[in-house]
Parts: structure tokens; C-alpha cells; sequence
């Protein structure tokens, strides 16, 4: 499938703009033979040349395996006119629906060179290699990653800054509560310097 | 000074609900003799049961000396009416400014038996016991606390949700981008289970 519209690279280096915000990601991976893409609260920024991310992923998740085999996984910023979709990617397993993507709602495109499927419908798509630490990822199921690549929606980042202010409630970040409970982003406020 | 209106205790092993929205962070600590409080973008949650985080501490960092001598840190949301604060407390060093926190216009407040210095205007405080692991610290300075103890503002927080609904913009979270920049929390989203 096509990939989306309005979609410019963003240098890696500079994705962690993209994590700071704390929006709930959506997290992608496939070994070749299969994917998975899951909902993740728990992602965060961890530096920021090269520019790496941690993310905690329960030794339930399919997408944990694939990650493990596959040393790259995506990390996504889903906004708001994709919010039930996210809920149904973070709530159904592979484990139990092999045809989960499918089953999802959400559409799925590639970007030539990755592997895994990317989700219509985010302000960002992150492509991390995995940075292996055994201790780390068994102890606390947290993995890093370093940014190797990055894209985002121009009409919601641009300039490394995003751009809500004019744009509809659906083109918002989600930021997560609980159950199918989420917030948007909303204004903007800025302090002076 | 007292501590604020409207604080009330949270189960330490339910205030991962307090991180996950993605909100920026003020990070506090004391030695007994010294104490800090810096802002952390950087912050996110690592467990359920008991109640674990992340938090992303620069070698550079006075506060970073604070955990490592006492072994403990709080994590507290700033709200959008102390912005200011925040930006002025993660851009001035204890290095450079030993009387930083008198001079930040902040105000603080102690709860018993818990030495550093909390933040009013936010509306939640969390307080961590640092899980030792100093390989994790050192190559990445990513430090892992366990929660011990939480209040939150219950006009903002309570029941186990956030209820920004009825409140002003003054009393939303931050979210960071860059710069003196970042949103506040916007308007709720829920998908239907």
C-alpha cells in the first residue's frame, strides 16, 4: 500500500523531539515471516545523538519475539482519528488471532528497505536497531533501540516542532490513562527564554 | 511550609496510571545536607506490581549525585500554572547556582519522612527507591526507582483517573517539545471496549 501523504523524512537525530511529548506509540516488528504491531504507553526517550529510545515490552507480547529475531522494531505516535484502532492493536495478540492486522481496522503500509508494517494514521514512524542487553530486557522486559530512520506528517511536524494549532481534534496526539481512556494533546504554551 | 490543598495519598502500585499520560516531569532529591529538583522529559513507567520507573539523569545533572548518595528521588507533574518554574528549574545547575531552588520562584513543601523538597503547583508526587543497577546508570544514565509512596491533587486525579474536563488550562499537564515549548493536556478521547 501506498505510503502516506504529507510524509517527509525527519533526521534520527532528532526524532527524540517526537518522543518528549509523551504521546502513547504504537510498536512495530516482523521477522520476514510474520508482524505484529502493538500499543505501548511505555516508551521513552533515553538520548539523543545517536538518538536512542527504550520501550517495555511484556514477555507476552508476540511483537517481543519478533524484536528478539529480528534486532528492529518502529515506534509510532497514532493520533486521535486512530484511536480505536490503537485500542484493538493493544488489547487483542497474535497469540490469539493470527490475523490480528487484519482484523484490526488499522491500514498498514512499508517503506522500502523495513521490514515491518507501518500504520496509516500516526504524526511519526521511528525505525530502531535493536541494542541488545540481555540483563536489561530479561529483568525488566525494557529494550533500547537506536534510531536509524524517521519520517513524520508535515502537516503536524515540521521544522523539528510540531504544529497542533491548526489542526482538527483528530490530527491530536494520544496520551494514555487507562482502558480505552485517553487525552489529546492540546494548546500550546510557551515560556519565554 | 504546608503541604498543598487538596493532597491525597495514591496506592504507590497504582501511580503508573500518573506516568503513562506522557506529561513532563520535575525529579527531586536530598543527601540530607544538599537538595536539587530539575525537569526531566525523560520519565516513564517501567512496572506495574510494584510500581517501578525509568528516569534519564545526565552525568552533568546535580540532582544525578543526590540518587546516587541517598537513594531515593521524586517524581512529581508539574501543571501548566508553574511552566515557568519548570523551564527555569531545568536550565539553571546547582553547579552554577547553589541557591537555584530559592531562586526558581518555586515553592516547596516536605512530607514526613521523605527529605527532598516537593514542588506545589503539581498534580501529582511520586517517591521512588532507587533499584541499584550501575551498569544501566553508568552507559546510559538510566536510573530505575521503585514507588513507595504518592499523593495526588484530587481535583485532577482521583479514582484512579485524571478529570481535567471541568479544569482551567492552568491546571492541565505539560507536554514537552523544546525550547520553553509545550502543550497541555487537551480533551478527553474515549473508545468504546
Amino acid at each position: 500500500m501506498q505510503h502516506p501523504d504529507f510524509m517527509a523524512k525527519v533526521d534520527p537525530d532528532k526524532a527524540y523531539r517526537l518522543l518528549g511529548i509523551g504521546a502513547t506509540t504504537l510498536v512495530s516488528a516482523s521477522d520476514g515471516k510474520t508482524s505484529d504491531v502493538m500499543a505501548a504507553a511505555w516508551a521513552c526517550a533515553l538520548d539523543l545523538t545517536p538518538m536512542k529510545a527504550t520501550v517495555v515490552l511484556d514477555k507476552s507480547h508476540y511483537t517481543r519475539g519478533l524484536i528478539e529475531r529480528s534486532n528492529r522494531f518502529a515506534i509510532q505516535l497514532p493520533l486521535a482519528s486512530i484511536a480505536k484502532e490503537t485500542i484493538t492493536l493493544g488489547s487483542v495478540s497474535m497469540h490469539d488471532d493470527s490475523e490480528k492486522l487484519m482484523h484490526s481496522g488499522a491500514r498498514f503500509f512499508h517503506m522500502d528497505g523495513y521490514a515491518m508494517p507501518l500504520v496509516h494514521g500516526c504524526a511519526a514512524w521511528m525505525v530502531f536497531d535493536r541494542i541488545s542487553e540481555p540483563s536489561t530486557e530479561s529483568k525488566y522486559d525494557l529494550f533500547i533501540g537506536q534510531c536509524v530512520a524517521a519520517w513524520a506528517d508535515t502537516r503536524i511536524y515540521r521544522d523539528g516542532h510540531f504544529h497542533f494549532e491548526d489542526l482538527s481534534e483528530d490530527l491530536r496526539l494520544l496520551h494514555y490513562v487507562a482502558g480505552g481512556h485517553f487525552y489529546r494533546t492540546g494548546t500550546p504554551l510557551d515560556v519565554e527564554g
